[in-house]
């Protein structure tokens, strides 16, 4: 099929800082793209209603929206919120309604998901993981979050995945256990330990300023690699792409391969893990662009009535 | 289909204790069950052969056998040992081909899985989890391991689950963090924590001697919730059945339920979790028959076709 007879699908990546838009048929055509600040809902949703509807005019009539949210969200299509950013403690962001918001406007085919989910559809389909199943993309930045494709679709269930918050052993350097989870729910969580957020507080600068020898990054390897281990022991995955602002220091990967392969000490006796390290647990495959696109496939599965 | 015209299926349980297998076409039609201790590879699978081949004259020829094993194993059919288990600590059983060992004895479709994917495939059929997707099915016996069911299939991936494995905070009340985990691979797992075994070593009796008010128990419970936890952030199961020894304790579910919610604290706002604790977090409706149920469901998948 040709760009040209492809169709044209709008995407949304929601984020807590910014919001992504975009429109195009596919990775190697993207026509349009822009940022938009997260402020307030009513400000935030007003200008991304307009830019869509600019570049309607411009590049014609979009037939789906795929939408990647920060969360939680609630993504059961039984249910009464579905469609809605949730209990999220970002301010005056509870219960705000986008699938709805959304369709009354443009009345075209809509799917949404988590951002993160957004974002292993787009490496699976273009990226680091093509083809790799079980795959989990995680993400490190202001917060922590992950996604996860098993079997052909973006994992869902009781609620979707919360990586973030998995609770994990405390840093094997820390003098003062408790005191370093930042997360306001647990005492011993992945978010809590190590988030850009978190690092800032902790040491008192912004995460991006750390330098490469400083001993913050010892515990976030220490605490990625106790993550990856849980995620490796039950979601099975074949791939973990890390991603995120905090995953982009350049020192990190192997930092935390290393780590990994320590805390898991020769449990799990496959190749994949034992020769392959660098492949296993790898950065992302589409610069920056993992959310959106897989924001714009989702729309695609939501205009093919596919499940996903 | 009357019981008659049901294809007849021999399941085989493997369980590093004692091997049960049995013989029929459905929960309500097993008309052979047994037990064979496991001590030597060639004795226990001998003696298996032995009663299946009894069990062949009296009852009739099986048209294909359902196998759940202890692990790790190998469940990837292109892999060269599929089929075996493969490093399990357990001496001698080591890289132990039964795949190959019972279809060059018996000439039909063989299933192989974990026995904890088998379990929780006989709970999602016949037992407490009856058409919930995602399920997960954990066992806390000499051991800890869990079996996973999503999207309509058993989990496998880089490997299968290994859920005992995962690791955890110490539990809170421990003074001494590191003595505890027993594991002879992990600083801090679940398994090196709170398995039959590890209890017997670090209270000195065995685990099912320990009386209700022993301080064990809220280490087995606070365990056991940073263990849910991660699961529900992770695999978002829809139910948690808890199986095993260990989970037979008359008190032990209620401490968990309130642990576990103690642990989320809030974070995850689903019914499921605020209102309906005692359904997410619940008891194995198969009464100690899930794994070899389960086998026997998977060696009627193998008849069919059907993956699983």
């Amino acid at each position: 099929m040709s760009q040209d007879t492809k169709p044209l699908i709008a995407a949304i990546e929601a984020g807590g800082t910014k919001f992504v838009c975009a429109i195009g048929t596919g990775p190697d055509d993207l026509r349009d793209i822009t940022r938009i600040a997260t402020t307030t809902p009513d400000e935030t949703l007003a200008e991304v209603c307009r830019w869509l509807s600019v570049a309607k005019s411009k590049h014609g009539a979009f037939q789906a929206i795929g939408v990647g949210s920060f969360g939680p969200v609630d993504v059961n299509p039984d249910s009464e919120t579905y469609g809605y950013i949730t209990t999220t403690p970002k301010p005056g962001w509870q219960y705000v309604d986008i699938v709805n918001m959304l369709k009354s406007r443009y009345h075209v085919p809509i799917a949404f998901d988590t951002d993160v989910n957004a974002a292993v559809l787009g490496e699976y389909l273009w990226g680091a993981g093509q083809g790799i199943d079980p795959l989990v993309y995680i993400t490190v930045g202001t917060g922590v979050g992950g996604g996860v494709l098993i079997h052909g679709q973006l994992l869902h269930g009781l609620l979707h995945p919360e990586i973030g918050h998995v609770m994990v052993p405390p840093p094997t350097n820390s003098q003062a256990i408790q005191a370093i989870c930042h997360c306001p729910f647990h005492k011993s969580c992945v978010e809590g330990y190590i988030s850009g957020a978190a690092l800032a507080v902790r040491w008192g600068v912004r995460a991006d300023t750390l330098p490469d020898d400083h001993p913050a990054w010892e515990e976030v390897a220490d605490t990625m690699a106790h993550l990856l281990a849980n995620i490796t022991l039950t979601l099975c995955p074949k791939r973990i792409i890390l991603g995120g602002g905090v995953m982009e220091q350049p020192n990190i990967l192997p930092l935390v391969r290393g780590k990994f392969a320590q805390v898991l000490n020769g449990y799990l006796r496959v190749p994949e893990i034992i020769r392959e390290l660098d492949h296993y647990i790898c950065a992302p495959g589409l610069q920056g662009r993992s959310g959106i696109l897989g924001a714009l496939a989702l729309g695609g599965y939501a205009l093919q009535g596919r499940k996903w």
